[in-house]
């Protein structure tokens, strides 16, 4: 035949022994989600192009997999001899959830609720150069609330993700916690001036990859004068505050800026909010936490634990994006879990039981005349609630305890004649390798039993 | 802004009250499935372009969505003037489940287990001409056995199928029931010459549609003779015998082909094989079922409500597909659940709980001074189990009630400054306007207690 069986470049097969962790993880997702009153949402794979492009800066639109118009359309482009790469291809796959998520805002407008509160689990699709850890196709997991500048919100939003980070088992993260405004406040008291905010923002944000002299090297290359830079490496120190101490500290930095005293009050307010909730027990306030979107404009979050030099996820509050369809600005707050970086750091360390089995018990097949007892066998003890294969073939009994044994299942069951004639079951336990008979009524009990 | 917010043609956005359903009828499906003992799989989006083309015929081959080639390639391909569409694109969007499956049967060969029971619940994408009730992106949900012969795999899809399709609330569905070689023995002993049984199967396939004077004229015109469609057409009048006696006179009419008495002897072992299970109570042998794919090779099932002018989904035995890209037969047997038809019957007959509200509870906020006193009631409650939502915005209890209301929402729960000295809840029963305090630890239990 020839042709190559692997998957297209850049992307997974996702067999059973994935997928059953990786679904494990996206159902705690979805029913903490769902506890919090967040609702699904799905949207297609294809987007129209006009929807993507210019959306992601030069850079993203050309990562953006566009699809070819069909038939006699694409034909006449090409046969042109002067198609431009935009006149063959009519949509794109989608490359985030966030710009769906604002189309989806527009086209709905008067039946969505006043507040829209959705969660979304799907794929998205990035032609970036393939290495290791990094997919050309890999799942986001956005939950986001639209419509409202509460901080309850950021609240709500923080405590789902510590929620549903508790509950995959996870007991040692930190959400560090920081305001756009704060930070914009703080370059500002710096005496950094408001043309060279973003390049300072660039420069903090690789404070933890090049460190303090990394960062002074990088200010002062963007044009920084030495003072600022001076002002606001002192200003760095305060990353080791204590806790307790750091918004007064920052608000003594900040002083003299607006936006830097009304990020330290809302941070303030936040922090209250969320005393009794499981974000507050996570939260540690990280003045330079800076998170590469340029699009966010109040609180930021950002989920680090100590083994992983990336986060398990980020987000924030992004009140100018959601309403880009609109043409008015929209509230909106929300987080992306890293789904791919969850499922490593759980495998990495084991929390993802690497040994689960597919199911709880084989049937075995004694002989031709005893297959259809074999098979409604199968049928009650799942009735029992447990899961349970069924050995299909007709070979010898050896070689099927020796499938089993393969695959990791605990029991095996037996309906021959002998058992037929009694009413009777043989339950096989493949670690001890003991056997017992039981009445047929309670094989199901017996094998949940142990 | 002008950029139109619709989604792409011929493809849907699911808003929530669309997804609340769906997800729990993929949920039924995954759960039931796993206590069958099948694994979750999933594959990519994309595929390169020579896995999918050659596999779906001619015409499924124009529906088929093509990725372009990214960056300096494409620009080459098309500035050439004499690109062909197979030039500039290198990916198509997955067509079906199936070739995917055969995929990874041949790449991963060493690792999967001897039996490889797998489900697979994945949007596909068909450019055909959008019309009603039929998209370009849409589920599959397929569930297969690979590599056994025997005929307690078939047992085992089909009562797979009909324990989802009863937990669903399906009570009346069949399951039509007919096996390939039975349905050639027919032909064969009409006197049909083996060169038109590929027309005589497309005519009988429409039977439902045109009747037995539709097929005969059919059979006509594609050079049958009068002779054969008479002994044909007294053949279809085994539809209307009993169940108990049907396979008895099928035997009788296929004695003289090979063929159509093994089919008819495949059949009976099925249907003894089955007596005991979910699948058994719902076969109903139907000698004429042809389901249009050529494909098949043993039996072959389809479920069918009254309702429902198709299938809710079909299956069966093909033995020759799963091996297309090792070169070699790999048997194999499955079933494709049409989610989204069952979704539209559900929906109509009012089994989705169109109701269904997404909150138990909503806590609403009295004032500042409450909010982080609401907040971590919120977070009480979903202890407590319940799904709840926290109304953001410091608006008057009135519109907050209103909210609550609009969106369905049972209970309102309140703790102002009076509820908080005094260690209480009040809880609001919208549909009756009762109010009640309740002692703050109780607020989880009585709202479940209702």
């Amino acid at each position: 035949m020839g042709t190559s069986t692997k998957p297209a470049k850049g992307m997974r097969d996702l067999l059973p022994r994935q997928m059953l962790g990786r679904e494990r993880v996206i159902e705690t997702v979805k029913s903490v989600y769902r506890s919090f009153g967040f609702e699904p949402l799905e949207t297609p794979a294809c987007e129209r192009l006009e929807v993507l492009l210019g959306k992601y800066g030069e850079e993203g639109d050309q990562l953006v997999f566009k699809i070819m118009h069909r038939g006699e359309k694409v034909e006449r482009a090409l046969a042109s001899g002067t198609a431009a790469e935009n006149d063959v291809a009519d949509m794109a796959l989608r490359y985030d959830l966030t710009v769906p998520l604002a189309r989806v805002v527009a086209e709905y407008q008067h039946e969505l609720p006043k507040y829209f509160k959705r969660y979304q689990i799907q794929p998205v699709w990035r032609a970036d150069r393939p290495q290791k850890g990094r997919f050309r196709e890999f799942y986001q997991c956005d939950v986001d609330v639209v419509g409202s500048t509460s901080l309850t919100v950021e609240v709500e939003v923080a405590s789902a993700v510590a929620t549903v980070l508790e509950r995959l088992g996870f007991l040692d993260f930190s959400i560090r916690l920081n305001h756009r405004k704060l930070l914009f406040g703080l370059i500002e008291s710096a005496g950094i001036p408001a043309t060279l905010e973003g390049s300072a923002l660039v420069a903090i944000d690789k404070l933890d990859k090049i460190g303090v002299d990394g960062v002074r090297k990088e200010l002062s290359g963007r044009g920084v004068d030495g003072l600022a830079i001076d002002r606001l490496v002192q200003m760095l120190a305060l990353i080791e505050a204590p806790q307790d101490a750091m918004l007064d500290r920052l608000l003594d930095a900040v002083v003299g800026s607006d936006a830097g005293r009304v990020g330290v009050e809302e941070l303030r307010t936040l922090v209250r909010y969320a005393a009794g909730t499981p974000a507050g027990r996570y939260f540690r306030v990280d003045p330079f936490l800076a998170r590469g979107l340029s699009y966010y404009t109040g609180p930021i979050f950002e989920v680090a634990v100590a083994d992983l030099a990336g986060s398990l996820g980020g987000g924030g509050r992004y009140d100018n994006l959601v309403g880009m369809f609109l043409g008015r600005p929209i509230p909106a707050c929300g987080f992306s879990l890293g789904l791919e970086r969850i499922l490593v750091v759980m495998e990495e360390r084991g929390m993802l039981g690497s040994n689960e089995t597919v199911a709880d018990v084989m049937v075995a097949v004694w002989d031709e005349a005893s297959i259809a007892d074999s098979i409604a066998l199968a049928g009650e003890l799942r009735a029992a609630g447990l899961r349970v294969d069924l050995f299909p073939d007709l070979e010898k009994v050896g070689k099927q305890m020796k499938y089993a044994d393969g695959r990791g299942y605990p029991v095996v069951a037996i309906v021959g004649p002998d058992e037929r004639a009694a009413g009777l079951v043989t339950l096989k336990t493949l670690a001890t390798g003991e056997q017992r008979q039981v009445p047929r009524v309670d094989a199901g009990k017996a094998i949940v039993r142990g």
